[in-house]
């Protein structure tokens, strides 16, 4: 059997390494059109912010030795043509036409099976002036090294991202901590638009201007304009002229698919190759898989686009099980997508809120702020969690996690139990790993459901902090409740109009002093004590009480 | 209504909180013979080695307020009777008789519900001498104070623990590193008896040597013996003599059930108060939650004691709900038990492997080794993981960790994937949170389940470092073949009769050195070339070829 694998990245590898386990004798072939094998693409903005020292490590064993031609060939008998080009596939006759960069030398290639594994390419916006020097992507192998020798030769100090999606934020935190100044130009209203509802990726939005990051949101980059020795020099936006001396464009990826399109084979909603739970495209022969390979969202069913290793490398075993006749099936896709950056973790698996509503379920959402470990253990941080859910059945639809503390932890939780349809009250019975270095009592996930679980029976009610700031801007005639401690008010004073402060603890002598002609929101610094007020208001007639869901730690810069 | 709460740290309390929330009118008692209420046990270790710099920490509010019985009259409502021991219930005119220990007053508490949450009691054993000065059990909240007091007034530079289980692995741990020169003496062949395999129990073992802790297993503790001045001196045990000045006994704790089994209520046959799912003991009008209370494996269906906080939490909030009518049910045991020690996180959920063969399943397991982040990137660390799973259906039944690495992440990922009943082939196709901070491309999780579903379909033999050892003490006639890189091979060198050492990447070239009439263990660094060279081994007519799991990471001490 004769196996050709279009691309040499991460689906193709994996294909190729696992069919070689599966069917010793066959002959596998990776055509790759550039220099590098099995690169990991996603540590480039790490070798940038220099936490990996070498970029020969990014395409190394972990013992070691480089995964070029020559590794694939002794270590695996896989035979690996880099600087080759696939530039037509004959399906009728099922070969490849190839051609070798290096000589411009055409040739055709047999196959009794043919995998796609061509990846993504960079999406580059139609804005003047992405050709000059010192304007990157952030794609390919090279791209990383490119820019960082850019960076030193031309000493700069001053740098801009345009589009801050997962990629951008990730080279924007590893530049800002060697020290340039770092301007992330996102054309909309908030960063990680096609993550984060907007209330957690204000939390980002916030940190990021802790940590100095020139943000400007709802930014239309017009023109990349050069400086007199025809490098970039600035960038003329719609919230005027920014100076830098070099740019990243990272507004996004698309499947590369020129080949699958030009052989007639079917594309999916989302541009890329159509296929089946085999990973079998609309030719039998022909498989596809990683990046330029349709995914389904295991909820919704939906075609979705989410390019990932994580992915690709499972399909690339799926892919090679199914030309082994083992019949495995890919069905892996939550939406799962996770960065650090900016020292947060940040993430989301299943459906936003308006992906869900999209399907026709009234959704119901909240936020919940925890720690990763009890307050009392010296090595804890702070998780903010949103949950999306069902109203009607309680079924959990989706889950987003920002802060210093391990919320990716309880995102995998959360994702793996949503996968088997898991309601809020399976996610309250779960037996997660409790000791104080690795969570409170009760776990910030199983917290977060509790709390939506509540809401959802309209045991109390809760409003995200955006949701209030709507209630002020419309006039709302409203009382703040601040029920912290005194030392707490002091450290983090609350500046509001119609404030009231009464500590918790005093809240049952005291609520005489709460007017009762008007919505009263209860505020503390996490959302529990809130929700204690709040509980003890209702049963005091005060039907207008609300808490404000996580507390200060969402409402406060 | 009226709902009286037997115990004050954490079932009690939670369910007191809860349905204040739920029933804002009920009358709310506690009743706790001790001073403390809401205390932190968990946290007593950490205290002990002064990552908790003060003790009031562990029971106070995360806003730091002190959880005593002030605190939970004014905050919630709460009437807590500290120092007062309930000595009897009279189940039929619903009241139970308190003892008020300052001043020995007796009286009687009617009750519409009783919630017993007596929580759990260190077990002595019947050794001579465990009442001398400087020996302590670490349950109580007085327990750690009195210790490091003692510690602290003795200048006790030597420490010796009885019990090798969680809590005692905790221990050994904060004072070792504390400096003291600690002495754990298990009866058992292995550390952590109740929790791990013995494979994964001895990667603990031999990080607690190279930690320099005395590790005395198989070593009966006979006698607690007394030095001149009256205090714990030595212990006389089935390894000698050990000289010490302090000494805590952690065998382990059974559940408090006095009360209840004088009230005629059922136990179960753990000896923890018999519950249905909605926690109601065999009278109607009395709860127990906690760690006084029966649970039952999800699993097996079978009654276990695992006491924990974080189901002693989960039941006070369950216990609540039922009293307030709202019908909610607790069903959350998977046996998941974690801890840190050594730098070690280790933890297991779901069924050990006798556990599960004892319930008729024709078991079979694996171990990998592999990283909680990819190797290029610098903060990454070390994960062995033992997955145990039903040969015939490939469903997973149980998985425990060992390691540096983040492991009890992907142990609680398992459990829940376990928990809705997940195969192999379900973890293989779990979406996780991919980005090189959080996880390889291929999480070790997925890896583990891919590994055994491969030995579960016979593509492939491996064994373990124990089974490997128990071949080469039997005599058996086999060629140790190590696959690994010159370098790898200098580094860490095998002493092994009849070993070959021929690298991955010539094998293809090499195989005809093997000896043929006889079985070959390929050995690897973590078992990935490892199980590629016996796929390839078996290709060229080498049927007895099999590869060591997990690589050298379980091999070499």
């Amino acid at each position: 059997m004769k196996v050709v694998i279009i691309g040499g990245m991460a689906a193709g590898p994996k294909t190729a390494a696992r069919l070689r386990r599966l069917i010793p004798n066959a002959e596998i072939v990776i055509v790759e059109q550039g220099e590098y094998t099995s690169f990991g693409s996603c540590g480039m903005p790490f070798y940038l912010g220099k936490l990996v020292p070498r970029f020969e490590d990014l395409y190394a064993t972990s013992y070691g030795v480089a995964r070029d031609s020559q590794y694939f060939l002794s270590y695996k008998n896989i035979k690996v043509l880099t600087g080759t080009r696939a530039v037509a596939i004959d399906r009728v006759k099922k070969r490849v036409q190839v051609l070798k960069l290096s000589d411009q030398e055409r040739y055709d290639i047999d196959y009794d099976y043919l995998v796609l594994t061509t990846g993504a390419e960079a999406v580059v916006p139609p804005i003047p002036g992405l050709n000059l020097p010192g304007v990157f992507t952030m794609h390919h192998p090279s791209d990383a090294q490119e820019l960082q020798k850019y960076l030193l030769e031309n000493n700069s100090q001053n740098f801009a991202l345009i589009g801050a999606g997962v990629i951008g934020m990730e080279v924007a935190d590893a530049l800002s901590a060697r020290r340039l100044k770092v301007t992330v130009c996102e054309a909309e209203q908030q960063v990680l638009p096609k993550l984060l509802e907007p209330d957690m990726a204000r939390l980002v939005a916030w940190q990021m201007r802790r940590q100095k990051i020139d943000l400007q949101l709802e930014c239309r980059v017009q023109a990349v304009n050069p400086g007199a020795d025809g490098r970039v020099k600035s960038l003329t936006t719609s919230a005027g002229e920014i100076m830098t001396d070099a740019v990243v464009v990272a507004v996004g990826v698309r499947p590369r698919v020129d080949l699958a399109r030009e052989a007639g084979l079917e594309l999916g909603v989302t541009g890329a190759v159509k296929v089946d739970t085999h990973l079998r495209t609309s030719d039998p022969s022909i498989f596809a898989a990683g990046d330029c390979a349709a995914k389904y969202n295991v909820i919704s069913g939906q075609e979705v686009y989410i390019p990932l290793a994580s992915s690709a490398n499972k399909q690339g075993r799926v892919v090679a099980d199914n030309i082994a006749g083992l019949n495995t099936e890919f069905n892996a896709v939550m939406n799962t997508t996770v960065l650090q950056a900016f020292d947060l973790n940040i993430g989301k698996t299943g459906l936003g809120k308006h992906e869900a509503e999209a399907l026709g379920y009234t959704v119901i959402t909240g936020i919940v702020s925890g720690n990763d470990a009890p307050h009392y253990y010296p090595l804890h941080g702070p998780v903010t969690i949103e949950l999306i859910a069902d109203r009607q059945s309680g079924r959990l639809l989706g889950a987003q996690v920002c802060g210093e503390g391990e919320g990716v932890k309880r995102l995998d939780v959360l994702g793996t139990a949503m996968k088997f349809g898991a309601s809020l009250k399976d996610i309250a019975n779960l037996d997660l790993g409790y000791a104080p270095p690795f969570a409170e009592a009760i776990d910030v996930a199983i917290h977060a459901a509790n709390m939506l679980e509540n809401k959802r029976l309209d045991m109390v009610r809760g409003l995200s902090s955006l949701e209030v700031e709507q209630l002020k801007n419309d006039g709302t005639n409203m009382t703040m409740l601040d029920v912290r401690e005194p030392d707490e008010v002091r450290a983090k004073p609350l500046l509001e109009d119609g404030l009231l402060v009464i500590p918790a603890g005093d809240l049952r002598n005291r609520y005489h002093e709460i007017p009762r002609d008007r919505l009263v929101i209860v505020i503390c610094s996490a959302g529990i004590r809130s929700y204690d007020a709040v509980c003890f208001l209702k049963s005091k007639g005060f039907e207008e009480a609300v808490y404000l869901e996580g507390g200060l730690s969402t409402y406060l810069k």
